[in-house]
């Protein structure tokens, strides 16, 4: 059975030094063996994935990747909160934040994008309860915004 | 005393076959006696009640009847994934999101045709703390998406 | 060492009687050592500090002050739940909804205010995972809505 970390590197997805955000808060808070995270944007290593309202600047193959790319994220800031993925016992809950032209009604097709590749990378302890929902605009202008809460192993 | 499901009776609701999700998440995951649902549109036997933005499309009352029927949505997940509604020990939170007109500021008296249902299904186990926020938009035009937070009783 | 109680003294910040919610919620609910607290909006002793969306017709000086005003409200919550802020154990989760014109892309400067304000209250022990999200537009016409999650000592 492979780790999460060789499904990463199967896939080709390096995770990148997980954004650091403003000194007001941190990227990850544990409260017993769950672990809530902030929310994570679409940024690579080159910057916002892409920028805009879906269903405007942004169309759904475009955002099916920013899904992804903060799922990326996500999974950054787990691996340098615990260590070893492999301390992930259950991603219990995904919040999928889709910035949205008012007339977008497929936020679901979108986060697809983050839940899939939470499938692919944690099996099983991937399985997990998801919302999708329409924002009006995101931070730095992210067309998705993913946050997650996640039952880990005790250390 | 009667039971939740008693009480769903007594108000002629008929639970819905759970709603399935794709297969990239669960309608519910658990972490310890926590249960989280995934978020819950507006569809009834005759898909959703109704399409649009409340303030634009959609009227308040309507937007009402989409919250209890959202509601509806998440006591049927419950009941599928415990067996027993009597295992609610308390719904801890419920986030309702209303797909909203820039002008529409109601969104608290839609909620509570979400939450008034869970009152009256649950009595104090019902009794939540509560998000209402204005959605861009919400999946397949469903004017409310509701999601909730439940503590149980060990199976 | 100070108390929470004293820091909001020498802030000058008096606690609100905390705004009760409708009958159909309540303001806190508590599962284990988790509290979740509704969703609190910017009201203060004269009703809410501003109105509108966040790019439009509320800019984002007044913003900021609003999430300050936002956390305020959450503070009084858990103080009329607890007793003592000091069993606050941890600030785990803040989330920041921001009612927002679709081109307004810092929805994260404004949840500072709520952030930096838990903070300085609250210190190690308000150090939280956040997300801040844009709203189409949120309950009362509030600028921004704030939300908890608090890990708690046991009675």
């Amino acid at each position: 059975m492979s780790t999460p970390e060789e499904r990463l590197a199967t896939l080709g997805i390096d995770l990148p030094s997980p954004p650091r955000p403003a000194a007001a808060y941190v990227p990850v808070q544990r409260a017993g063996d769950l672990l809530f995270t902030a929310g994570q944007v679409a940024s690579g290593a080159d910057g916002l994935v892409a920028v805009g309202r879906v269903g405007a600047e942004v169309d759904l193959d475009t955002a099916v990747v920013c899904a992804r790319q903060c799922a990326v994220n996500v999974i950054a800031q787990l691996k340098a909160a615990l260590g070893d993925l492999a301390r992930v016992r259950q991603v219990v809950k995904l919040t999928v934040f889709v910035a949205s032209d008012p007339g977008f009604q497929s936020q679901h097709i979108v986060a697809n994008g983050a839940s899939e590749l939470v499938g692919q990378i944690f099996g099983d302890a991937g399985l997990h309860a998801r919302s999708a929902v329409g924002a009006a605009s995101l931070p730095l202008g992210s067309p998705v915004e993913v946050e997650a809460i996640v039952q880990v192993d005790p250390a």
